[in-house]
């Protein structure tokens, strides 16, 4: 069983012993440390029974302990919040607790079946998630594929880190919806529809954005050069349009160089598939033991 | 034995089974492929017998093929040479190829014991060698480590790779020999030297380079964040001097950004020990069966 922990919602997933999905269900996540685990308890009554569980949640998650901190969205703060153990005691079955990014790649390698990529999360944030060689990189502190804080322009924007210029400024949910207020529409769908309909000025703040996505990819490839990058997180519910205005500045930007153009990043990118809830099929087979 | 193949000299050293330096030589390289095999082999013969050889080598490295191409400096342009093939040949032993900065980065390891480590050659240009958890990262096409390339300035100068602002434009020694011309003395160290005495033009040079160091850091922790960063290359000859002078930058870097600061970049930086031939090291231990 796996479950995906966001802010307004926790979503639920059964698979079977080859990991394709048996049963779905969501609940409203409640905020705070007990809501997060009334919810999740909840999502896992709804579902059944289950030999072990695997949570992804945002923040910054201890795999050890199974204890997560700075959910700030979910009304988790500086306190270590104990989820492994305190389900544990609950459900009387082994619980594993992941960071939704690193879920997410598992699940990315799963339905993939490419066992070296970097899932790169274009949610309201921008963050990566690492598996090099069928292991997932974690990192010395948990911060590998923090890339979002990489500062790529000294003029750029603030930063809500505290940095200036960071690739979250550009390539992320937040900045494209403040260079494309869109009220009740999804941003980045209002924005690629006025683009594809000819808007000057949408066209324009699009292919931004998709620069500042093909600046992440670069970053990734020439540090850990995957065999593929899965473009995931809220915006890749685009899908193809996505991957094609990436796939043309990652070419604008290789034009240049020899160098970049040998590496064919255009070629190693692609959408996380739309239908498929990755971050709990990830944190489902997390928790297998 | 391990060949530690530069542009202007090859260096040579005999191991012992404990990785201890039992011998050491040198021999002025001879351009070309022919040249370089007939060095190769006369560091060998001068070294005596071996049971493997390992071989760092610049340029564009296929290990599986134990092939070399694009060491300009070696007078070695778009063509493969096997130079594990025809060395085995000439010295009927078994021969492993390398790139030259993958394996000073394993000599890195061996040297410091630590088995999660970036390692940032500062020469001429600038690259990186990852071990991470124990195992060396080569990446999809040979280009994991390149982040002499990743564009962090979109108004920096033009690099020789065809984009601008690249991390190798401000933090090589080809970028500080550029900014601090020093005739026939090293520049890094006429650099520094005259920042040390007060020259505030030196200083306002060695920080902008130490910035750009900073910034390679920064790419590099925030891609795969590794325990340690281990500078070498030429310039990291300077030891303490380059390693305080980065870690004040990481730490200005850092100043407005508490994410930042939590990863404390600045304590994860070493020189690599300037008595020590690591790459010649490395590849002894690369070339092991």
């Amino acid at each position: 069983m796996g479950l995906d922990i966001g802010a307004t919602k926790t979503l639920g997933v059964r698979l079977d012993d080859d990991g394709r999905v048996l049963e779905q269900v969501r609940e409203p996540t409640e905020p705070g440390p007990e809501g997060i685990l009334r919810t999740a308890a909840q999502v896992v009554t709804d579902l059944g029974s289950a030999a072990s569980i695997g949570l992804g949640i945002p923040g910054l998650v201890d795999p050890e302990r199974g204890a997560v901190k700075h959910a700030v969205n979910l009304g988790v703060d500086g306190e270590w919040v104990p989820l492994r153990a305190e389900l544990e005691q609950r459900l009387g079955v082994s619980v594993a607790v992941e960071n939704d990014v690193n879920v997410a790649t598992l699940g990315a390698v799963a339905l993939s079946g490419i066992r070296d990529l970097v899932y790169l999360s274009i949610g309201t944030g921008l963050a990566a998630g690492l598996v090099l060689d069928g292991t997932l990189r974690r990192g010395a502190t948990g911060a590998a594929g923090e890339i979002g804080h990489v500062p790529i322009d000294p003029s750029g924007a603030l930063c809500q880190c505290g940095q200036r210029g960071c690739l979250e400024t550009v390539a992320s949910g937040r900045a494209l919806a403040e260079a494309w207020p869109s009220g009740d529409e999804p941003p980045a769908q209002a924005l690629f529809a006025a683009a594809a309909a000819g808007d000057v000025k949408a066209i324009a703040v699009r292919d931004r954005f998709a620069a500042g996505v093909a600046d992440a990819v670069r970053t990734l490839c020439l540090s850990v050069d995957p065999t593929t990058i899965v473009l995931g997180g809220g915006v890749a519910h685009l899908g193809a349009p996505l991957v094609e205005a990436v796939a043309d500045a990652l070419r604008a930007q290789a034009a240049a160089s020899p160098f970049l153009t040998s590496l064919d990043l255009a070629a190693r990118i692609r959408a996380v598939p739309a239908d498929q809830p990755v971050a709990a099929i990830g944190a489902a087979l997390l928790g297998r033991p």
